[in-house]
């Protein structure tokens, strides 16, 4: 417990100012960092001394239901405590960033619970996932837009002045085409409507069946509800991806639909919130995450988002975020 | 028990010759009847002694999981022999005809477990639900199109020589879009793009709002998911089909495209087992049944989807059934 005071122990030493938590809540995976409150001078422009990272699964409650969701961020938080050697005693801030965060309640409730899982003085902040996703492509700062495709999507901007708007961001049931369960949806139900004939043949059912290790498309009902993830479903993306790079008319189409989706709820953020400016031609600058958008993939998604947005508001300026941060095994103390 | 020999008893009577058990199980509700297996001469031509009919919830294993579908069903059909004054001893013979059994292997599991819950030399019949639909606009026999369209859809097809084909009956992840909660979600949908800024505006905000007791389409997230059931969904359709006969645009656009898959559905089916004939023009029945299809509303569902059908296929003869049970209070004995 003296090592602090030789400099000596970077454990000890974020004992002293404390810890802050930072949680990254996905549809698929849940990442949560833990930071020294007193930090040290980085080690390069834009890096972050990360004391520890820890990885769980969902923690959308509106895919895994409240509970589960609860017990994800719970665990993953009290794990990045574990392998920074601390405890929850050291935490005196805690930023959620979490999809599923939609409605003033959801927020509410989300900060109830976390109140109690730190008693004390700690601060508490509460978002939608689309906050912290904003921040990573802009050095910090709340300003221009932000678009999500992961398993979910989502649009999401802030003005300089702080108002906010979202697009989308509402999931399987309510919409969200452009996400990768949507893509992967209409993948799914492109292949039954070919099997009963109702659509085009396409060779997204000779590629599912194969992921899938099934036998026959017959067999793709009891597989899509033998299990309720969200994230299951949208594994199935980079199949969809790959039909269509190579030629697959259908996938083709799946695609090209989800990017007019995509693009039209980043379009419909910005306008509400003129970011353009008045005349529809400022600059302002979009993030894009998500394992949709990612990749240097030969059918680039985000790229022809971004496309589409250009011919509406030719001011886009696109950031594909780099997580500038160090991991823990890089941590060097002076 | 010396009843039945004095032949002034109807639950003894049934005792004697065994009883039978048949089940109609959706993904709203599910239907027990317990028949005499030795019948009486019917009341009328094509009406049918019933001795009992319980009533339980969803048993659609895809909506509600495997378990709670089996407690539904054994449920109601205790309750059915309960209230026919018998026992499982007494049970010759189970028909389950359950929505979600889609697969043989679903068959299968289904008829394991009810073997396990009738031991002795019962039979045992399971089909997907659509199969007794059929039946029940054609006096039993098994030949023609059914098309089911209630909180999931399906259409379904058997021929004189005993060939089957399915279309659509895939549920909410694969595209069932003519069902009920294919024409809710689309619905919800709708508010949450209008809301948005990514699609019209539209009176079904105003009309969901009201039917949900809630204050506004951002609470709409929170709603759609604090339950997985589909029927919770698909009970929004009455709203839907107000809104279309009012004349909202956005509303008549959701249902235009539910009769057209309705339409495909049954269409695919035809085709491919040939019901029309090698020339297409062959009369072949039609069943419709299912809360979307049913009642002399304005806006004319099944009406709309048989023009659709006709234009393919002149030949189809619609049947709308009525379930011809004598209610157990209306039981007379000779």
């Amino acid at each position: 417990m003296g090592g602090y005071e030789n400099g000596d122990s970077p454990a000890a030493a974020a004992w002293e100012g404390g810890v802050i938590l930072g949680v990254d809540g996905g549809t698929t995976s849940t990442v949560c960092v833990c930071l020294p409150a007193a930090m040290p001078p980085p080690e390069a422009p834009g890096s972050v001394a990360v004391l520890s990272r820890a990885i769980a699964g969902c923690s959308n409650r509106n895919s895994v239901g409240e509970n589960a969701a609860l017990e994800t961020l719970e665990q993953v938080m009290m794990q990045a405590l574990t392998m920074a050697n601390t405890d929850r005693s050291a935490v005196v801030a805690v930023c959620l960033s979490v999809s599923g965060v939609n409605h003033p309640s959801d927020q509410q409730r989300m900060l109830d619970w976390i109140c109690n899982l730190f008693p004390g003085n700690a601060k508490f902040y509460v978002e939608n996932d689309a906050v912290a996703a904003l921040a990573s492509g802009t050095m910090g700062k709340l300003h221009g837009c932000v678009l999500i495709a992961g398993t979910g999507s989502i649009a999401y901007g802030v003005t300089e002045d702080g108002k906010v708007a979202r697009a989308a961001g509402a999931g399987p049931v309510l919409g969200d085409w452009g996400s990768g369960y949507g893509i992967a949806a209409q993948a799914l139900t492109a292949v039954i409507k070919a099997h009963d004939g109702r659509g085009p043949q396409t060779n997204l059912t000779r590629d599912i069946i194969r992921k899938l290790e099934i036998s026959s498309p017959d067999e793709l009902i009891g597989w899509a509800y033998a299990d309720p993830s969200w994230a299951r479903i949208a594994a199935l993306v980079p199949v969809v991806v790959s039909a269509a790079e190579d030629g697959d008319k259908v996938a083709n189409t799946i695609l090209h639909d989800a990017v007019q989706e995509l693009a039209e709820s980043v379009v419909a953020v910005v306008r509400r919130l003129t970011l353009c400016g008045e005349d529809g031609k400022d600059q302002f600058p979009l993030v894009l995450v998500g394992g949709v958008l990612e990749g240097n993939k030969k059918w680039d998604i985000s790229g022809e988002v971004i496309k589409c947005i250009s011919k509406v508001f030719p001011g886009v300026c696109p950031i594909r975020p780099e997580a500038a941060c160090m991991e823990p095994a890089q941590l060097v103390w002076d």
